[in-house]
């Protein structure tokens, strides 16, 4: 029995890339902006799949953390964007939540809607609002299974008091897509077994 | 803009608990009895929540990985005891799945079922069997928040080839709830927001 403890890799170029975008972005635009480019680097870099997030202060839009898909090089199928994004987030505010009456609101920025298991996280997260890219339809169209969310999913998160905001830059999160599945990037969904 | 890489904050006690207890389980009742016991210690430790998960291989029970909840420990949401163990095993194995052509089957043992972001995780890790303990309601009646599922959420695992059992032991990991409950466990929702 292994009692080893798992970490993320993150890739070096992504501190300096972040370090370089530390201004605060104000507006949905901007941060989608951010969170698109992050997925093109993680490509570009071979880090991973084409999916990036951010956690932002909601108001000031301060990036608090950074994160893109890392399950291949850290051997972790958890480690999506959205998770690697919070964790990080949550790990800095010393906090296993980003809702707390001493800190100011925070919100998730992806670069793509997030899937069955990154919706649920979004629940246990504490961030009051989540803003979406490309839609589950466009990622499915890349070959990667999203999971089965409820229909209703939007509803859920608001019904949480999550705001809930998609299809922001769309087609620039659907090109990145599109660059990952032109140059046969591996689709790593969890069973091989079928 | 930070950068730092969380970590998983393992307790002492669950290694050597877990070497205490490497033999080969070869039944679901002993494999459920183990992890309720190991929700039962991480409470009487003091080190999380009221859950426990491990990863066996499937034909022979023996041990890969035992996960606890650690969400407040470790400062992080995603901590429940199923991605605690699921992460260790992949790790261990230096595999993003559990699923590969050169692997035997594996399978994930909790004491409680999967909340909503467990449930998402699970069809990404690779495994090929679910056996779950304590019902969501059961979980639900403690004060947790266990997020909204898909209805059919069990046939989608099977649908994914994960076979699922549940309700196994349930009247042992339902007592370990309410010992939790009784002495005003903390209920670590991620809304504080309301």
């Amino acid at each position: 029995m292994q009692n080893c403890n798992p970490e993320l890799l993150l890739p070096p170029w992504l501190k300096t890339f972040s370090a370089g975008n530390c201004g605060s972005l104000l507006s949905d635009d901007e941060r989608m902006r951010f969170v698109i480019e992050l997925a093109r680097q993680n490509i570009l870099h071979g880090t991973g799949g084409p999916f990036g997030a951010a956690v932002f202060e909601r108001l000031t839009g301060r990036l608090i953390s950074a994160g893109v898909n890392l399950v291949v090089r850290s051997n972790c199928s958890h480690a999506h964007a959205e998770m690697v994004a919070l964790a990080i987030a949550q790990h800095h505010l010393s906090s296993y939540t980003l809702s707390r009456p001493d800190f100011p609101e925070y919100e998730l920025v992806t670069s793509s809607e997030p899937c069955a298991m990154c919706y649920g996280a979004i629940i246990w997260s504490g961030i009051s609002r989540l803003v979406c890219g490309a839609y589950t339809s466009d990622t499915e169209k890349t070959g990667f299974d999203e999971g089965a969310k409820p229909e209703n999913w939007i509803a859920e998160l608001e019904k949480r008091k999550i705001e809930v905001l998609t299809g922001i830059r769309r087609i620039d999160a659907c090109s990145v897509l599109k660059v990952y599945s032109d140059n046969d990037g591996l689709v790593y969904n969890g069973q091989s077994r079928q």
